[in-house]
């Protein structure tokens, strides 16, 4: 964009603090010595350059052997950081507006979908982005790489929060050589963590969004208990079916698979396994947030389900992205500094190698949904004349203008 | 790389200022208070991130209307412009090795050739940057474009210095509205512009060293007379075995093709249209220059050719990247603010187009070139037996040890 | 996916023809001969891979110089085939949802929508996949081209019928050597291609669709004259404010702007400006779903246009990425066999640079109306309470199941 | 390219089997009908679309269910194995540079290194070909993953094939429900396999290759044994500086670093050791294999060790992209059919996750070499006018011809 951007330039314009200028005039306004005088910004000092592209200090320099090198590592990770710095920034407006209620108003939820986007379109970034850092060699990396020490990426502040906000619980981090990840940070950096664990994360915000579900409410449309009957109805139905067949190995093999069925979605309608799978870590929403997912899943057409469905999606990109990204940081760990198998000592490849796990899948239960699709048959029929809820959006009148305000 | 990179933790390495530290003592000096006092540095100071991360500033917030989006126009265009401070540092680097003579070592065209083609990657990363960008609507930038002014991409230092360092030419510039680009730079910037387009450009080295290709000497293999005599040969033979045809339109037109094909090579080697088509800039290397990225085109087999060639793709890779560029940024911007086609004055829009041209690229004739090419059988034969200077690469004794120091 | 795709093996699911196995079962169906006994198919079967894996044929091998990287260029260009027979997929089900009215279902939003997008993502993988023919250089290329004559990408039937499919027409096209496209293709292909431009084209189904927007309606909410005022009692305003200000350069500035403001938008309320633009090839769609675009634009965020808004986002999409690809296209045919400046005849390069060129944008509109962006407060009041249009979707009856069925 | 590719219609070309046309008769020979009679081929036939683009069909149509996605399914898998059969077609011409002896000609290092990295894009392409595939959700593949019981991706020949020719051993494989992975194929495609598994693997030539590094000699440089002895001696001065040191927990921690340093390295001077790491398949090359690369690694800058350092990068990338595809393919299948968590039976979902290992890095010894890089002061000095043979590349007489016809 910075190189030659126009339609950066092309803002002088129109409505400039009542300030109209047209383009010629805009370009003359650009001319000589007079340009501060106008009272207008200049690019390098609008991106505040002389912070940005002096930051560059070479520790290999300062202790008297410069290494080439070392000027790609410290960029690549200052954009690394930039991009954090903008993750955060979509995310907690983000969280914001889920927080103060304004997502009820569902003229909101595009807002909410497209900054959720973004973070997925930069995720994508910085997945490609290890492209740039891999042209370095280990050889390079290992002729600077001593002068770091101690400074790690473990010391990134903004990742750590981002984790955090999003929602990957410190219970189920994989600890590094048995310290917790925020002994690594002291004093106020400590501090914003701490803050930063303790408030809604973007899951429990999505939870308690998705409990809230239309079409969940028992004495309404009851999802929840409709689709139990329609399951279990068809699960008779196919069994019935079999019992007619004639002997034979296949009709055996038939039964057994329609037991395990049985099976399985007996499970999905067990609030005590949920709880259990709850505690261990392997659901990660409530009950109610689950029938509500499943809901936009299987409605997903609705009017009033297209959206959510896209950000239920969006928010699954994200995770997957996440992890596409730490087995990348491993890979080009690996290629860096080995496994230094056979060394002793947990290695950071193998650390590393651990995070790339579904523990760290904020969303798990988004994916793990999959497992109990159902033929679209089964799936309560909803009247369109009768069901008029999934076509009609809620406002929220009061929040409205505040909303706007706020942003 | 940020989030929790172990390799750059690694680094507490063995010969750390002759402080050897073994991994997990390293992970001890971590801990706690007294961290800094061990004398080492941690990531955030090591990437200064209270500049980097702290230099987001919207204007529409400064004016008392906060925008959303500002914010990722900034981290997009600041992103942009650490990358151009990393293409600057690798161009530098490269035409230093060329200035100081040290590319004669030919141990030194690894280096060369690893770093153009890191341009290469970086430029890649650019292109598909826009798609971050790109989440944001035509309506989203209107609502802060006017905070913006008279701020401008043209205003991009680096961007201009990456030009001229590279090898734009003044006089093919497209004049903005009747203005030179160097206008839009005061003092300091405005010097630093000029003086990089006095210094030897990237396409004026990578011309001299052409230049001295060997096997071009008029006294040794004579590259270019043993070409001219094969090709003349060739299309001789040609012709007589056209000639043995019974007529038709078929042998007319064979005919008719043979004769544009002598007009074409005659062309070539007449040295004086080659001056004609360097004074209206269609050409923009020497005569010799060009015969040598012929030879290197015709030889690359030859273990002396070999990352010659790489380097001759590399830099048509840049070339080809950085209309991409272009021509994404010209996309992006018809979306942002339309052509304003029927508004009067050359838009920006416009504008940007016509740099999309074959005038920005700088290595035009080594994309060029490919009119020129010819079956194997008429290329020049060489004797591995007596042509040994195509297996035996030279070094440079006593520039070697300084080109050591100054990387 | 291929490469052991488990997910594909999963298949063998629970209904299956009313074949129900289970995991380790079906794993065991597969074991030895009485595979296909038991009814189903197997993975080269299901995706024909003796047809599509056998399909290369190289011309150079046939006429007895067998060269290397033809096979890449064929397995190349068929990507692209398979690709585009996709999105002609795609495209075809986009249309036949519009053209049997199943839109006005609002619930087909999403499905038109997730299609629209599938056909971006496809695009952006085919403007990526230039990078790898680009591992060929004109030498390698030089070697075999003779032998493919006079086959050419003229020729792509399958890149024809998506272009009018999409919307590009006929009178803008660029002709090459004063050539009708339509006569590189022969009997049975010139019919399809004719064909395809009587049929509705993608551009004529939307703007039909804009055209319904609601909100429009005169005896309704009167968009467009809301519009007109508002914009006008602003402007209004804007002169007053300017005119108290004394005397000064800058007040003239603002006030010549102010004026060519008030042309602009005078132009924008001028049907017959509109027809005149339109016979010109300059806009391409109606004025009243120009209209409704705007309308759908200024109000993105309520519920009933957020699915509308991102399908005229992905609209841009498809046209920037196409010119992209034209463009990347471009630059790759100047590397393969140069410019071929001098030698006279229009040439495949220059030719195609003139295809990037915004008569091949076909939803050009959609970008320009970024030229009459207005502010905020400008836009019309929709009071919720009362418009309570946008914020209940509409469905259709009769239309839905056959949608369900024809789908 | 396909869609209207210049480049592609050039060809008519220079010296078409002699014909010589220009660009416009070019034009004019594909008027109307006689086009065929001018012997010629077009697009079409060329690229044999009737087999490429009529071989998608929907199992879900054939059962009377038409499902509009499962075509993206089936041209997602055929773009794939497309894919597949141009890697299988440049390694098997690598393959047959190293079998023939041909490597030994320098010249053909280009070559090699030139297709290797055609590969490497190819993964990289494939890597991103995903996000086509992502656009289909769960649900939408629920829908008709049923009918294609039971193909499965593990049938992929062409992806075996793959494996066994990089190398990926047998007996490293992890099995997938106790069978053998050659289970899945009967019998032409089973023998093709076995066949595949016996003859060299990419792997076992290159390891050949490596083991003639020059300098490697015992009766020459002995790279080796200096190499020993300089680090050794260099950790012998390193603890000398550390004894001098005053008593201090520092100084312990560096005399513990030390010893661990030397038993790392007493360790890779350990011919025992190696022939325990390879039985254990932790290391896949021989010694002598194993110190070429190391040498390539130090020396990477000597002339005639630039490409087969670019070499040996590119096999890690091989090696990494592949693992990224693997990784890619379970994030995908995770999203589609979920974990399976609780339903019993190892799923395919972890067992795809089991492969993600580096168990099938191939070249994981060029990986874990990097632990044991030192210092550029102890790597062995290289006298450049003794040591010539690092500046002067050889050829092969004999076998040059052969090879280029062979090609």
């Amino acid at each position: 964009m910075s190189g030659g951007c126009p339609y950066f330039e092309k803002k002088h314009l129109l409505f400039k603090s009542k300030l109209l200028l047209n383009e010629e005039e805009a370009d003359e306004s650009q001319k000589g010595i007079n340009k501060a005088s106008k009272g207008g910004i200049i690019y390098g000092d609008y991106l505040q350059l002389d912070k940005v592209v002096t930051a560059q200090v070479l520790q290999s320099e300062l202790k008297g052997n410069k290494i080439h090198d070392e000027h790609l590592f410290i960029v690549t990770h200052q954009a690394y950081e930039l991009w954090f710095k903008q993750i955060l920034w979509e995310l907690d407006s983000v969280r914001e507006i889920f927080i103060s209620g304004h997502v009820r108003d569902e003229r909101n939820m595009l807002k909410v979908n497209t900054r959720i986007h973004r973070i997925v379109m930069i995720f994508r970034l910085l997945v490609d982005q290890f492209s740039v850092l891999e042209t370095m060699t280990a050889l390079d990396f290992y002729d600077f790489r001593e002068y770091l020490s101690p400074a790690s990426g473990f010391q990134s502040l903004q990742f750590r929060l981002l984790e955090n906000k999003i929602g990957v619980p410190d219970n189920l981090r994989v600890p590094y050589n048995r310290r917790h990840y925020r002994d690594n940070f002291k004093g106020h950096e400590s501090e914003m963590l701490l803050s930063s664990e303790k408030e809604p994360c973007l899951l429990k915000l999505v939870e308690k969004w998705l409990e809230r579900t239309p079409g969940l409410e028992g004495d309404g449309f009851n999802f929840w208990k409709k689709l139990e009957a329609n399951i279990f109805e068809g699960l008779c139905l196919e069994k019935k079916k079999i019992a007619k067949m004639p002997d034979s190995e296949e009709k055996e093999e038939m039964m057994e698979e329609l037991t395990k069925q049985k099976e399985l979605f007996t499970s999905l309608f067990d609030i005590k396994r949920h709880e259990h799978l709850l505690s261990k870590g392997e659901r990660r929403i409530s009950y109610k947030a689950l029938q509500g997912a499943l809901m936009i899943y299987f409605y997903r057409e609705e009017p009033r389900f297209q959206v959510p469905f896209q950000l239920l999606s969006n928010l699954m990109d994200i995770d997957t992205l996440m992890t596409k990204w730490r087995y990348n940081h491993v890979c080009m760990v690996h290629r860096m500094i080995g496994s230094k198998a056979g060394t002793g000592g947990s290695s950071g490849y193998h650390y590393l190698r651990s995070t790339v796990s579904d523990r760290y899948k904020v969303f798990v239960d988004l994916f793990n949904l999959a497992t109990f699709l159902i033929p679209r048959h089964w799936v309560p029929k909803l009247d369109p004349n009768e069901h008029t809820f999934l076509f009609t959006a809620e406002y929220c009148d009061s929040s409205y203008c505040s909303s706007e305000d706020s942003d």
